[in-house]
């Protein structure tokens, strides 16, 4: 990616950015680096198990973590986005370079889980 | 999600699903089997953490795998289709139940990363 | 590992089992099963990678969980005991794979933090 | 564990250090820093997943690695060494603090293992 994108990456963002839309900013990343061939699958799959790493630490010492994050400090939140987002950024070029287009996958198997676990009928 | 949306949600993705439609079934999905109550941070952390456990077992045994997985049977894409594609969705509701804008806080990372690491320059 | 061996562990758990002993265990059992060819160090460790995801299952939908697991059945501490057992023998094989004397890496560890976070001095 | 141990744990080690060993230091080293408090089992668990986030990222972008690990520079030995040290501290404490005795699950958890799986008969 170079910085003459940086504008268009923020539009994108404002109208709801889709997995398409970030799989191919992550390809032309790569690219301008000369970084494709460090991305084998399981390169690709240790280093999202790294950034899980990284996303436990914020968590370890918390104890039970309310929803909303309350109370916590605005750059711990920050710090938290960021290690959610390279979990993300490695999880869909794992899927890339595998050839799975994740989007669909994971509209399927919201499907597949809607069937398994029918919702509950309320009278 | 109710079975009426299959239709809406294989549309969504014909048109490039976004973090946040997946987002807003995922809501559904939970509140229409009243599981909301189970959504802490840490406990959707934990069933993430499993997920990727899952998919690492599909590369444990493989020695390194070739890009596009040549020779990889149907089922086996398939699996590993389903596999990526719960990570992806524990990690969204995970950030949603943080209150962090996943798609916002990932163009950010990738601008962020962009600055720490410039593209090569080609003469 | 052959079962003729089964009470020769069981006392070696009971004078307080090594990580060398478990290491030869190990060994003996690959070789006995031709399954040496399968342990890489990137094998193993996905392999470890995946047992750690079942591990995380076992704590996922339960919320803070006090120390002992008072109100846990027995079944499910064996379940736990099994799993974290899963964890330490990958981790066992994956270190000796490796050429590394996991026993004193943990004891020089144990060391280096002992210096680096000194106790708190009581008067 | 206080400084004066020092002697003693690299004895230990030297004698094949075992798993209630090092069991025992993390308990004292825990007393010792009034940090039993931070001690529950997912705390313990979310570091431990931390640990295992920064073991895998010395594997990450080397593709296969060999067993011995030939060619890896003695600081990259050292520093897996402490890596793989972190994954057993912690896991060492977490069964501890679940009331689960590690040696005795392992030892058991082989023997589990070696009925499932019969070694390969030859002639």
């Amino acid at each position: 990616m170079e910085l003459r994108n940086e504008e268009e990456i923020l539009e994108a963002k404002a109208v709801d950015i889709s997995l398409k839309d970030l799989s191919n900013k992550l390809e032309e990343f790569a690219k301008a680096r000369d970084w494709e061939k460090y991305h084998s699958p399981r390169n690709l799959l240790l280093a999202m198990v790294g950034e899980v790493g990284e996303l436990s630490e914020i968590f370890q010492w918390r104890g039970e973590v309310d929803k909303g994050l309350p109370n916590w400090k605005e750059s711990d939140k920050e710090h938290l986005g960021e290690e959610l987002s390279d979990v993300l950024l490695y999880l869909i070029r794992l899927a890339d370079i595998c050839g799975i287009d994740l989007g669909d996958a994971a509209a399927r198997k919201i499907i597949k889980n809607a069937i398994k676990y029918p919702p509950k009928v309320m009278f």
